[in-house]
């Protein structure tokens, strides 16, 4: 069986010049890749006893989901600003230059609710950090943070996500 | 046993004043409202061949995704300009003023593949016409689309999305 690794492309320079792109969108280019990925990122939820799936826009919809329909728990949508419709929650999180937001429904979550966080990619940990304040916010909480692929350059685990239990499929040594 | 419809909430004057969203995400709040929302649109696809599944950013890969990971299919991310890594074709479609484009990987599908189109919500169909190029730009071939709401005031299915295969399991009216 070809190992999940094997699926993730590497695209020299994108977005630009000197930075190597992860492409996690390979591992959808297969039937098998997809299954694959899932099926292990549910693996290492086992014995964990959570209620939703929280993930941010986008890329992080296309492991949430399947991962909250497959362990049949909700799913809870991270977005941009003024996209989602009812009462929300915001946190800013760092740019390499500036800032930007992220927002989640204020009644998504129950207080008290455990929540696993999903992404396709761990790099510096601002995203994740910031979905954090939001399910803080609410008075949930965060009891894992799951990812497909960590850049383990940012070390993110010891700075940002410190105090986390943070775990990925696919671990590259730089950034 | 709840209906889906029951899951979606109608949001008043948003994103702005005259307007009732239909927030999908409503299904999303609880396990079994989700779990409902796949399984239907995986019933629709019963005896549909097919190779994979292709949804629009960003909604659309919440309910592509776990249906692609059901029924063991690949899933194609269609997304806003310069977001994909590889080499793309393009598709522009209309919005109320102006235009906006939508990119595909050129490689995601081989050719002759079938392809299910699966969005959240079908208004105007433009969204999802494009993405009908897309698919017929690399040679592959819509054999479905499919929805889980659909506004049956924009007549879609008459007009822009004429001579598709199109369902959904929520019809609404209005606009």
């Amino acid at each position: 069986m070809k190992s999940l690794e094997s699926y993730i492309r590497s695209i020299p320079d994108f977005p630009k010049p000197g930075i190597e792109f992860r492409d996690v969108t390979g591992i959808l280019d297969s039937a098998d890749g997809l299954r694959l990925a899932i099926d292990q990122l549910a693996d290492r939820l086992e014995g964990v006893a959570f209620d939703a799936v929280v993930s941010m826009e986008s890329r992080g919809f296309i492991f949430g989901m399947p991962l909250a329909y497959k362990l049949n728990k909700s799913f809870v949508p991270v977005r941009k600003p003024g996209k989602l419709p009812r009462e929300t929650v915001s946190a800013s999180y760092e740019l390499e230059y500036g800032t930007d937001a992220l927002e989640m429904h204020k009644d998504a979550l129950r207080p008290g609710a455990r929540v696993v966080v999903v992404d396709d990619l761990l790099a510096t940990g601002g995203t994740a950090e910031a979905c954090a304040r939001l399910v803080d916010a609410v008075g949930a909480k965060v009891v894992k943070m799951l990812f497909v692929m960590e850049l383990e350059g940012f070390a993110a685990r010891s700075s940002k996500l410190a105090g986390h239990d943070v775990d990925a499929l696919v671990r590259y040594p730089g950034k």
